[in-house]
Parts: structure tokens; C-alpha cells; sequence
């Protein structure tokens, strides 16, 4: 690529120890030295936020958001200062910045702050006089002039947010994997690296836990514009573009996925009347609690069956909800069971296309898979099965689509 | 005492875990619970300091101090969010500030700034909603908005600075020790604590290695007349308060104390002309060497000896120095030692006193210690004696004055 401005993000595993740190070093400097302004993001080191939420847990363990933050935010501040003293050591000029240092301004949800608005003037300072800028990922400051912190992905977050403010030319994510793949690498063996995907498409895979890119993140770049490119620490290989592309060159399908972390509750024999899903489901929503997929029989004009998924997590709460409001819900049984996965094809090319959904419930049919449940959308369709049959799942679906 | 502002400074041995985190909540929750306003000033847990200079070195040996500032912050940051939440454990309204929310503004000496200004505002906002505040010790912010530490002593400077910027009534420096010693308690058995003891007296002590507080810090407190108590976090003593002491009330001598990294240089038989001390000694200087005791000869018109005492550290370059410049310096010989130590009395009665000096060589006549140099300032006496002496001296000497 031509000269321009980067922002370059590095989580935690890849600035985990001194080695990590020089190598990222490198990597700056690679880029600085083709010409290119070069801002950089990065992460608390290794389980260095980890030990502190330990160190906090000794003393307190409700502590306040506010506390947490000015705790958590020191990770970030360790790191920002031990790249530069890696860039340093190379010879090149560099300053490093924390977040209220770097314009980040958020609103005063302290543990998940949103980002407002980056006063990028500093920044902009720094890099007229040809510095490499170092900023501490995940944390703001809000209108109290509190530190606070941005919540899961936040790094990612505030990568995006920077090179949409400082109308980067790319925003590259450097993580420990090579992209993002048509299928989990570990376990189907064909699976393919992207060159480039959409941001629907990977706020989608995102979304069913292809962990390489927070949704937040992608969401943002979206919305700016910003063009990412997901690459890894470790070699120098071309990584994934994530960007607007065209309807044209959009592949059929472009990725398939599992999520373990599925749980499925079925409400059997519910008084069919109009607004009995939505109190049930407002029920659920009121009490924090999150639906995925849901599905419901066709009723009888008596009873019928609403089933729906939600997280490992959630289920005990939800359970809670449900048998706590018995007279409202007045199922004849409540099913529930933790043995499920949610496998899923992802591609906006689908949507014009018939016969993406057959082909894939074809290839579970031919490994004998059951489907349990099924939910479609514009660009993905998801079908629930047996826990111990999604890995086998993934491979068959992947095979069909990819292996030709 | 009465109701009033109370500013506390922590140690990092005292906050070196969660026990002793809680402990100094306790502290500070009780003179919060008997009406006083409390802010308390807080360093790095333990050895944080050492393991990120140790995590810096292994990247850069030679860091810029801009980063080192950076990062050393990061210690007192978590020590603050840490002793915020042990202080919201216990039930109580508290608010933790870095050294910039703080309002700590310094000249832009990285790694040993001074404070310019403190900017109370918002610790007073706190203190009118009855809030206990917890305060970064050894940061501040320089004028470019960078990051920067004060160097050494340098919470116990921020202790007392906030203590005269706040108009507190009194400033509690807690640490491992219960005051402040006729003696080093740990070889002198009758060595009582002082109830009292003047500013000029703890500055004399503390530069004779008695290491409870930093100079910086007791110099800052006279000059603004802050009241100090030096008391143990660990027990409930009553410590000892630095003021000013009305000189009725002035003790004999305050103290004994050894310096043990003590070198001693004799340049023997130098040339006896006008400005030969000043050319040796601005040399010495030029070159970054500190030298302490000098005794000369009284020349016979053709020669004299000079010699003088610098710290172990500087005498291998003083000895540099002194070689590379044999021509301006001329001597017929150059001696030197490192078993030597400095004993001195400390107490701002003995200026008017005549027999306090020959009452101290008495005491080291009655041990047969031999005396290598004297030197005499207004309220303190060192002599110079053979470091394996100097235990006995220090005993003989504190018996000779407070054993009576």
C-alpha cells in the first residue's frame, strides 16, 4: 500500500512478554520507515487485567465500577509505555498516550463506556512532527474527568473509533490468528482464509462466536466506513479485509461456525392467544436475560409449543423468570436442556439464492444430524443440533459448500 | 485532637497486600469517623516499583524518562483504586484521584519533577460532600499534559504539599517505624523515641541516614509550616511530631546517628597556594561527585594536606578524577579508604552549649576509638571513625548523653 495514515491495534497475547513487545516494535517501525504515519492501539499484556481484577477481588469483591476502572486502566497504561521503550530501543521517535492523553471522550458509564467523541488534535501534533503515537486501548474519559473503561472488545473499539476520527487510510487489527476463516481452522481442516469479507458478514460471524473481531468494533466500521484488515501478530501473511464489497464479487456462502455456548428452553402447551409471546418474551427481556433463536408451533387455536434459545449462562435465571411467573406463562411442561449447538452458514450472497438452505440441511441429512430448531435471516441461516453433533455438523456443511 | 483536615501518606510496605490494604482503611475510616476530613496520599504496593523497572529493562535499558514516568505511575494508580475499594468494603464514601485529577502540576523535569502548583478544586468538592480522598503520591502533570514522577521521597513530598496547599491540620506520615529514635533502635537498646523534634533537626538526621522521611519533603513541610507526625501503620503510638520547637524546649541533642557509606580521600602534601582547595573541590563537582566532611591542614607555606569524605558510590569516579587532572592537583600522594563511617550528634541546643562536642570525644576516648575527622555545624557534630568502630560508637556516644 501507498503512503498514508495506519492504525494498528495489538491485543494482549501479542505484547504478552518483552520478546512480544519487540516484535510488535517491528512491526511499527516496518511501517513507519515505508513512510506511512503510523498510530498504534493496544491492549492490557497477557493476563495482566486478569491479576488485577484478582488483586481487587481480595479486597473488595463489589467493588464500584468507578474504582475498577482506575484499576483496569493501569494494564493499558503498563503497555502503551513499555512499546515505546521498545520503539526506542529501534532508534525511532515515538510518544505514548493514554486515553484521556489520546481525546477519548465517553459518556459516564463507568466498566462500559461508550465513546463520544476523540479530540485528535494531540494526536494529530504528534504525527506532523513524524512521531509513531502509542495509545492505551480500552479507556476515556468522561465529563466527571474520571478514567473509565470501555467494556469487552474495547480495544478493538477504540482502533475503529481512532482511525474513523483520523480518517485513517486502514485500521488493521493484528490478532493471533491469520484472518478470519470459511470454518474454524482446528477443526475442519479445509477451511479456507478470506481474503475479504463484508461488514454484515462479519458482524454475523462475529456475532456466532468466530472471536476475531468484537461486533462493537465491526459495527463502528461500518458505520465510518473504515476499512479493516484482520492479520496476525506472529507471520506475515495477508490477513482478511473487512470492508464494503461489492454484491457482485460476493461469494455464496462465506463462512460456517458454532456456538457451544447454547441452551434451549421449550415452553409446551401455552394457551394460544394473541400477545402470549410477547409477554413472555418481554418477561425474559425485562430481567436481562438474552433470546437467540425462537420458534413456535403452529397453534391449535387451544395450545401450542414457543421454544427459544439463549446462553449457558442465562438459562438458570431464565428458568428462574419463568417458573417465578407461572399464572402469566401457564404451560402445561417446561422443557429445558444444555446439549445443544447452533451451527450457522454466513454469506450475503445467500439471500438471492434458493438453494443455500437445502444444501445445507442435505449435508447434515447425509451425516444423519438432527435439526432441532432453525432461524434464518437475510445473510445466515442457523439450525440448532445435538451438542456432541456440531463439530461433525460444521465439516459436512463446510465440505458441501467448499470442498468442490 | 479535635475536629479538623487530616492529610495521611501510606507507604508502599504498608499497602504491600490486601491484609495490610484493609488495615489502612481501618486507620483511615477511624479518623474519618471521628469528624475529621481525611485525604490520604498513598505510594506503590511493595515491590510494584522494582518489577516495572525490572519489565522496562528487559525491553530498553536505557528508556526515555517520559515512558519510565508512564509506566512507574501505573503503581500508585492501583494502589489508590485498591485502597478505595478496601475503604468502600468497610461502608464508607470514598474517592480515589491520580496525581493530574488531583490537580498536582509540576515543571517538566521527567522522572524528578517538582511541584509548581496544586490545583485543589475538585479534592475540596469531594471534602465538602464528606468524602474520604485518596490521592496518587510521587505524580503530577507537566505543562505538555505528560505524565511525571517526583523522583526520590517523592510521596512524602506530595503528602506534605497537599498538607500546606489544603491548610490541613496536621500531616500523617505513616511507615514501618514508630517515630523517630534518639538512636538506631536496632543496636542502641536504651534508644528512646522523641516525642518532638524540629524540622532542622529531621533534615540533619535524615541526611545522616536515619531513612524516615525524605528531605525534600521535611524541607517542603518548614518552609510552610506544616505540622508532621511520623508514626508506625502498624501499631497505635503516638509517633513523633516535626514542628517548630520552642528553643526552651529544645533537648541537648536530639540524636545520634551512623552513616556507613562513607569513602575517605587524603591528598597529601599539595602545593600551599591560594584557590588550590577551590580548583580540587569544583572539579569534584563539575563531575557530579558530592563531597561531605573536608578537613585541611594548616600549611606550612609550602605544603598542606587536604581530605575529605564522599559516599562509597562516587569514590572509584573521584579517584577518576582526581588521576585524569594530576597537573592542576599536584599532590605528593592520594589515600584513600572505604572503612570509615560517620557518627554524628544531632540537637539544635548544642549551638549555645560549649560542652556538648567534648562531652562526645569523651565518650569515644572512654571506648578508645580514635577519631579520623571532625566537622561542626550549628546543631550537629560528625566525626569521622573506623567503620568497625562505629557501633560503639554510636552507643557510647547515646549513653554518654541520654543514659544518665
Amino acid at each position: 500500500m501507498g503512503l498514508g495514515l495506519i492504525v494498528q491495534k495489538y491485543g494482549g497475547t501479542s505484547v504478552r512478554d518483552a520478546e512480544r513487545v519487540m516484535n510488535v516494535a517491528r512491526r511499527v517501525t516496518d511501517a513507519y520507515k515505508k513512510g506511512n504515519n503510523v498510530v498504534v492501539v493496544v491492549s492490557a499484556q497477557g493476563d495482566t487485567t486478569d491479576d488485577l481484577i484478582e488483586k481487587a477481588m481480595e479486597i473488595n469483591d463489589h467493588p464500584s465500577k468507578r474504582e475498577m476502572d482506575v484499576l483496569l486502566s493501569t494494564g493499558e497504561q503498563i503497555s502503551i509505555a513499555l512499546l515505546a521503550m521498545a520503539i526506542e530501543k529501534l532508534g525511532f521517535p515515538v510518544v505514548s498516550m493514554t486515553g484521556w492523553q489520546a481525546g477519548f471522550m465517553t459518556n459516564s458509564t463507568y466498566g462500559a463506556a461508550r465513546i463520544h467523541e476523540i479530540k485528535t488534535s494531540r494526536i494529530e501534533n504528534e504525527l506532523d512532527k513524524r512521531r509513531i503515537v502509542i495509545v492505551a486501548g480500552f479507556q476515556g474519559l468522561n465529563k466527571y474527568e474520571d478514567i473509565v473503561t470501555l467494556g469487552r472488545g474495547g480495544s478493538d473499539t477504540s482502533a475503529v473509533a481512532l482511525a474513523a476520527a483520523l480518517n485513517a487510510d486502514i485500521c488493521e487489527i493484528y490478532t493471533d490468528v491469520d484472518g478470519v476463516y470459511t470454518a474454524d481452522p482446528r477443526f475442519v481442516k479445509s477451511a479456507r482464509k478470506l481474503d475479504e469479507i463484508s461488514y454484515d458478514e462479519m458482524l454475523e460471524l462475529a456475532s456466532l462466536g468466530a472471536n476475531v473481531l468484537h461486533n462493537r468494533s465491526v459495527e463502528l466500521a461500518k458505520k465510518y466506513n473504515v476499512k479493516l484488515a484482520v492479520k496476525s501478530s506472529l507471520n506475515n501473511n495477508e490477513g482478511t479485509y473487512v470492508k464494503e464489497v461489492d454484491q457482485v464479487e460476493k461469494m455464496l456462502v462465506r463462512g460456517v461456525t458454532r456456538d457451544n455456548d447454547c441452551a434451549r428452553i421449550a415452553l409446551c402447551g401455552v394457551e394460544d392467544t394473541p400477545g402470549k409471546a410477547f409477554q413472555i418474551f418481554s418477561l425474559l427481556s425485562k430481567n436481562g436475560i438474552g433470546v437467540d433463536l425462537i420458534i413456535q408451533s403452529i397453534g391449535n387455536g387451544k395450545n401450542k409449543d414457543i421454544s427459544f434459545t439463549t446462553t449457558e449462562g442465562d438459562l438458570e435465571k431464565a428458568l428462574e423468570v419463568l417458573n417465578d411467573n407461572v399464572s402469566v406463562i401457564n404451560a402445561e411442561e417446561i422443557k429445558w436442556t444444555k446439549d445443544v449447538s447452533k451451527v450457522s452458514i454466513v454469506g450475503a450472497g445467500m439471500v438471492n439464492n434458493v438453494g443455500v438452505a437445502s444444501k445445507m440441511f442435505e449435508a447434515l441429512y447425509n451425516e444423519h444430524i438432527n435439526i432441532n430448531m432453525i432461524a434464518t435471516s437475510e445473510i445466515k441461516i442457523s439450525v440448532l443440533v445435538d451438542k456432541k453433533d456440531a463439530e461433525r455438523a460444521v465439516v459436512a456443511i463446510h465440505d458441501k459448500f467448499f470442498d468442490r
